[in-house]
């Protein structure tokens, strides 16, 4: 990650939004004890000894429950706000992690309005409609979305290659919103990574290897976009979160 | 229509499903005094004498309002269902129309639940997710989303071609459902009518003419879909809708 850091840096990245545990590693069943307490710790002195923004997902651990949690630090180190991942996704999670039960927290981050999700959260159109609601203008997605094979019957399952490659910009286009979605990537998982915009455009998108993504959040665009199309105004009445998990 | 229609019922299809205001044309200030009633009469007697559904939209009139509607008539004539449009779009439509305030009903068509919505409805996927969540399997959808040129300081607007293109397979994907989405076509209206699933597929896509497409509504992959992915299950304890206009 440290590598990662130096390359956004002097890319004139401010922000670097990293995949689902990537840390400790996507793998839930085994990862679920790790102590995410020393991983923030690690990134906390890593932001802040490489002068840039990180987002980044660890594990938490309390009274006896396992979270997944993702957090942002400033380029001071500073932990701005943590986030415990509310939808888990299949067998592995379930078996190991609690749920969390808080909407995500909405920080101001260099002049933006920054909220965390991480992976199936952000499947859940209502899910990111809450944050955008909520006030933010960015939503900072560590995701581990695998690619899956066709099952024993031979019957193709879901091209998880949609989820990022239609579905988030899809989110991004309807709840008028950046998000910055960081997968992994190689031979299990589906990669493309993206920087969606509240038009529904990929600002930046990666191939299905490894690379590094950079765009800018012009939040002129932003205000923009909802002046153009009400489909945030539409909920402006609903001042509490339509998402109620 | 009758045309097209008759082209339907060679090609197999057991239900049409047309564009926005397609009898009066889609003109909102100019068609919100024409006679609905007629046009249903009209469509009615269509669908009889070619023996296939349809799914049209027409104008409504009701204590000095004006609604924009749409219909399901079964191959005998029968008007099944019909539907008024709860998400008005743009200043057109908003002044000379009424939102309709009540959800689409589910009704059973040759054995699929179908439900009725209307063009900027599905844009929000509260919308879809409701209709689902009420039962439906096949989401009927007459639309009239139209270009858009760069204003007058050449701001690029919303591409529209992703309407059809990207957000309507995504609601598919995200509520498990299908969508038949038909769109007008021709210079000014974005086209590329779609027939998407449950896995976000679009089964068959127009070009930006004004192409008939058929699929077959398979509800052995709805099924499967919805098993495979939590997506709806998720909101299995919101018996009521989670949408409030």
């Amino acid at each position: 990650m440290a590598v990662r850091a130096e390359q956004a840096r002097q890319r004139g990245a401010d922000l670097l939004v990293t995949p689902e545990l990537f840390i400790p590693g996507y793998a839930p069943t085994l990862v679920h004890g790790t102590d995410g307490e020393a991983h923030r710790q690690q990134l906390a002195a890593l932001a802040a000894g490489m002068g840039i923004g990180l987002v980044a997902s660890t594990v938490e651990h309390e009274d006896g429950d396992h979270y997944i949690s993702a957090s942002l630090f400033s380029a001071d180190g500073t932990e701005l706000t943590r986030y415990r991942k509310q939808n888990l996704f299949g067998r592995d999670e379930n078996s190991v992690f609690t749920p969390g039960t808080m909407p995500p927290v909405v920080v101001p981050f260099n002049g933006v309005r920054v909220a965390l999700g991480i992976c199936f959260d952000v499947e859940f159109p209502e899910f990111v409609r809450s944050a955008a609601l909520a006030g933010a203008e960015l939503l900072c997605v560590p995701t581990a979305v695998p690619l899956r094979e066709p099952d024993a019957s031979g019957r193709q399952p879901l091209d998880t290659r949609l989820i990022p490659a239609m579905v988030v910009p899809t989110r991004a286009l309807e709840s008028q919103i950046f998000i910055a979605y960081a997968n992994h990537a190689g031979p299990s998982f589906a990669g493309l990574s993206t920087i969606a915009d509240p038009y529904g455009r990929h600002l930046s998108a990666a191939a299905d290897d490894g690379e590094l993504i950079v765009a800018d959040i012009d939040l002129e665009s932003l205000v923009q976009a909802r002046a153009d199309t009400g489909y945030l105004a539409r909920f402006a009445n609903h001042t509490a979160s339509v998402y109620t998990p």
